[in-house]
């Protein structure tokens, strides 16, 4: 048994253009993949408009609670991007241009002939006392206060700033999995599962039917962080399987 | 003017293969669109684990704060199914086997030659006092108690759901919007869009890059349900577009 604490995430995905439809989401897949190959579990995601009250309640609603709060969305140079503020003041700190931020910006601005404006500074606005996270693709910074890791909202930008921080991240116990295959519906294997996740409470058994296959399928994913617990678990669920291919006169799919 | 109440929603998506990646959500972005057809305001998005004491927790933080609460994922027949019960414990009412959904269910079973077993039982148990939401997919029904809407997590048969409580909702005023495109870098037009939006509160404007474009390229997106200010404010920020693809020598996009 290995004695190292669970790290826990929660995700706050910032921005109108989410909950009105207009962008589909891409980030809570990418930083649910991103946490679980870490071995750190996201436990919560919350999507909020681009309001500074909704923004600073849920931030302090999660950070207070879990190991990590990572935000995407809102560090732009318009003035819809109020996640720097909003972080400002859940933190109760100032909200001043930063120096670092801004010569990474202007180095960048020289570069591509960008003119300096007042729009365009908002974005090397950094709460006092944060770390700056790098934006390898378009130079605008995030930055990590605390526990909270503030990125963009363009998925791009978002994979290489979770990329630039996770050498910085403590991570948990990897949590492996196993999935076996029934042919049969959930509701045959429902019964049985049930009774084999009472016996392994520290295997989580979840069960997934697969629709619009061509026949009833459904996917029983086991998930631990003790690999021979994981192995016995799945041991028994196999046998349960072939019981009920067994019973349904089914041969098994693989 | 029209006095018509603005209509609010939450949406709950229930699952553990959600928050690890396993399965990426599409139900948000179909809620989300879904809700905006409708005149509904989608005003919070929370993803939460298979944990009774969370699906709770979050339940009772949105329906006393929205028109509405839609939630997706863990109505089925397995163990880790219990959204029924986290509903029927938000409410503090009994979780009986329904009749009704029971003989939905049976009369689907005994046209598949499904055996009628405990598992499967699970999904005829309703929280008392709820209304059944039909599932022309799989006959498995959703529910609804007070202004909680509880829905499959399987997409296609989510979307079934959706459509077949559209005509119970109450619709709000239907937003429109306008979208104009720039050929400028959002940091161009962030300032002068920022003096527009304070010039015009009721209609929210938005700015979003269209990174990995051939040209720099932004989209400035106007919503309201006003609108004759919506077509005003839209010329305003045309006129400001052009001025500013003016001073850069850019000939218009489109």
């Amino acid at each position: 048994m290995t004695t190292k604490l669970s790290i826990t995430a929660a995700l706050l995905v910032i921005g109108d253009e989410i909950l009105s439809g207009r962008t589909k989401d891409v980030n809570i897949g990418a930083t649910a993949d991103f946490c679980t190959d870490l071995g750190i579990e996201l436990k919560e995601v919350r999507v909020v408009s681009d309001e500074t009250d909704d923004i600073v309640a849920a931030l302090n609603a999660v950070r207070e609670r879990y190991t990590y709060v990572f935000t995407t969305g809102g560090i732009g140079p318009t003035h819809d991007d109020i996640t720097a503020d909003a972080v400002a003041r859940a933190f109760s700190v100032a909200l001043p241009i930063n120096a670092e931020a801004r010569a990474m910006l202007e180095t960048r601005w020289q570069n591509t002939g960008t003119e300096v404006n007042e729009a365009r500074l908002r974005m090397a606005r950094i709460p006092e006392g944060a770390d700056l996270i790098v934006n390898a693709v378009s130079a605008a910074p995030g930055f990590r206060i605390g526990n909270v890791h503030v990125m963009a909202g363009v998925p791009i930008i978002m994979r290489s700033m979770l990329e630039a921080i996770a050498p910085t991240l403590q991570t948990g116990r990897k949590v492996m999995s196993e999935t076996i295959k029934a042919a049969v519906g959930e509701g045959t294997v429902g019964g049985p599962l049930g009774a084999l996740q009472a016996q392994y409470p520290d295997v989580k058994m979840g069960s997934y039917p697969q629709m619009g296959a061509n026949k009833v399928m459904t996917e029983l994913v086991l998930r631990s962080s003790d690999e021979a617990r994981l192995r016995e678990a799945a041991a028994k669920v196999r046998e349960m399987v072939a019981r009920e291919h067994a019973k349904a006169g089914i041969t098994p799919p693989e």
